[in-house]
């Protein structure tokens, strides 16, 4: 694994909720870090978000706090004083102001956070901390998901490697609009609180924010980013710097998010939906949100069945405007459809909706507008997942 | 069966893409028949329901003809000509013209009908034609729905009897937004085309478009209504007279949502969502539909997974704005949550959401918006059907 200066971190199995399974997460830098957050547009927002995204906009701070299993959400005046307390508890033994510790939280929405346990696992937790503690990290976060997901990018600036490095959680209730999910991005380039917020809003909108398994939006979505500066590299501000840093957490948040819509819950396919020549921006983005979001569409990449009537169904429901006998429609190389009629491809669609992954370029012919989409199938899977997720 | 007057009706299987299986109905009136109807909002417009709409908006003709498992959707200008020649052929068979004749299709889109299969069944059809043919009728217009649904009702005007009866056909791809499905209404009032059409848009507002499958929303959803008059009662115009003509038809169009609702594509429930106490009236549809189609909601409602922390995910997305700490949720009789968090009624919860139908009643607190909607749990069934409903 790539090496990122200037933090240590560690995870334990608390039994918060789950049972011998690593359930919280701690990173600290060693020194105070530029820090920045983005967070779920959901207005039910949880405590953790709450809490995190008030000292997120402070600029710096040392600590990051994630239990998985309990959410912490709808739970009141309670779940804010029990995110207060879990700040305190952890500054206490580690050094550090409650306000230099952001917390987040996934699980199940509604349930008070198992404190006691909590508070128990904390001292273990604080004296595994490592460098190479993160990897453990990236599984304490992980609830449904059937793979921790990391992914780390190198630039050299000034002579110097300087580091970039991510993890994440999905991989229900994910939809664009928003953060998306749990995701950490840690760098020891050195930069400033605000241009680090810019990367990291630019870098959602197109990583996390194009994929959607669901088109639910949970309570509970950030994205939180420290930058330790301990590459020794000089800062980062613009020109050159900045668009070697911006490519390489771009690359990051990329891949991090390209493996959430592969560990989509109950995924076997993962699929891009590419909508170009719609009227404007907005509308391609409404018309691939349409189709990456429309269970009909979904359970016919499950069924591996080339019913492409059913991208049209969607693209004539969500709202953009376009020429039904226009449109024309690519599956990886196959010409699929032609000016909105069939074009006798059905076996070579078929073949292509067998692969693992694969793209859907629809060109709406009505302008110049373009978005792009990451979406799984809808198995048989995501119902058993989701119809027994507390139990 | 209450008997409409003035109309004959049949079906017959065709083999125009199911076997051995009744496919193709025809209504007739006996006489020129007021009539309306109300067509999808989707932009890709069936061939038919291209036809149907510019022919209902002339306000009379005589026939209904459906065929059950192509959509003739996407179609292009075969399509069309398709429908043209369906037409003429019927209109021939029994003495009409071909712009008395109403078309609508349901089934796979994207595929041209089978127009030797379907010219090859029409003389057969003619020949079927008798007032007792309604129950065959409304069982080929079917597709993955598992039973024909059909409602009727009757009221007295000027010391006779006056009835209203439809059927309609589900049962995926049904959203509200639109007329929702195929569905067809038949009375034997005396009715002007107009005030006819009126009752059927605020009819299908209150029924059809209430009903949430799964979002998506079909290119081919029509609700066609006939008034033959043979019921000699004198003609509806207002007053007491449309108050109960419209308490008719507006009982048989609810109860044949009901029964869509019901037989959604894979559903083992029924679920009622009400909010109360939006903002405005846009809110709280907006909310219901939310909650009515979000699938992690809908798969807790399969998994009878008390989970209400989806509730507040989905309201929470959904564009309405409210205090997350004021909510309100009763599950029929349950006071399950107050003031938004949990009210500690996780085994009555259970315990009602493990009944074929129940109500979900969300009081926002934020002003006197009021929606409800109707929607059906997501399950493995769902899934099953349509991964595969082309083989």
């Amino acid at each position: 694994m790539l090496a990122v200066k200037g933090f240590r971190a560690a995870a334990v199995a608390a039994n918060m909720r789950y049972k011998n399974r690593l359930d919280l997460g701690l990173i600290v830098a060693e020194n105070p870090a530029a820090w920045a957050g983005v967070f779920t547009r959901n207005i039910c927002r949880a405590a953790p978000v709450l809490w995190s995204a008030e000292r997120a906009a402070r600029g710096r701070g040392r600590a990051f706090l994630v239990n998985a299993g309990q959410a912490n959400a709808q739970t009141g005046r309670r779940g804010e004083a029990d995110c207060r307390r879990a700040a305190e508890v952890l500054a206490d033994l580690i050094g550090l102001g409650p306000e230099e510790v952001l917390l987040a939280s996934t699980g199940v929405i509604g349930q008070y956070v198992n404190m006691e346990a909590l508070a128990a696992g904390l001292p273990a937790l604080a004296a595994k901390l490592a460098p190479e503690g993160l990897v453990d990290f990236s599984r304490a976060i992980l609830t449904t998901d059937t793979r921790a997901k990391t992914a780390a990018e190198e630039f050299e600036l000034n002579g110097r490697p300087v580091a970039v490095w991510g993890c994440a959680k999905g991989s229900g209730m994910i939809a664009p609009d928003m953060a998306t999910m749990l995701g950490f991005l840690l760098t020891d380039a050195e930069i400033e609180p605000g241009l680090l917020k810019e990367v990291l809003v630019e870098g959602a909108e197109i990583s996390f924010n194009r994929v959607t398994i669901d088109g639910d939006t949970s309570t509970n979505d950030c994205l939180l980013a420290m930058a330790s500066g301990a590459a020794g590299a000089g800062p980062v501000t613009g020109g050159e710097s900045l668009t070697r840093f911006r490519a390489a957490a771009f690359g990051v948040m990329r891949s991090l998010a390209r493996q959430i819509a592969l560990d989509g819950e109950g995924a076997t396919r993962l699929v891009t939906i590419r909508v170009r020549g719609a009227a404007t921006a907005a509308e391609a983005r409404l018309a691939a949100r349409t189709v990456a979001e429309s269970p009909l569409v979904k359970t016919a990449f499950f069924g591996c069945d080339a019913n492409w009537g059913r991208l049209c169904m969607a693209l004539g429901r969500s709202g953009a405007n376009f020429d039904p006998y226009a449109v024309d429609i690519d599956l990886d190389d196959v010409p699929w459809i032609r000016a909105g009629v069939d074009n006798g491809q059905e076996a070579a669609a078929s073949a292509v909706m067998k692969k693992p992954e694969y793209l859907i370029d629809i060109d709406l012919k009505a302008g110049g507008g373009e978005y792009e989409a990451l979406t799984c199938d809808l198995s048989h899977e995501y119902v058993t997942i989701n119809g027994s997720y507390r139990s």
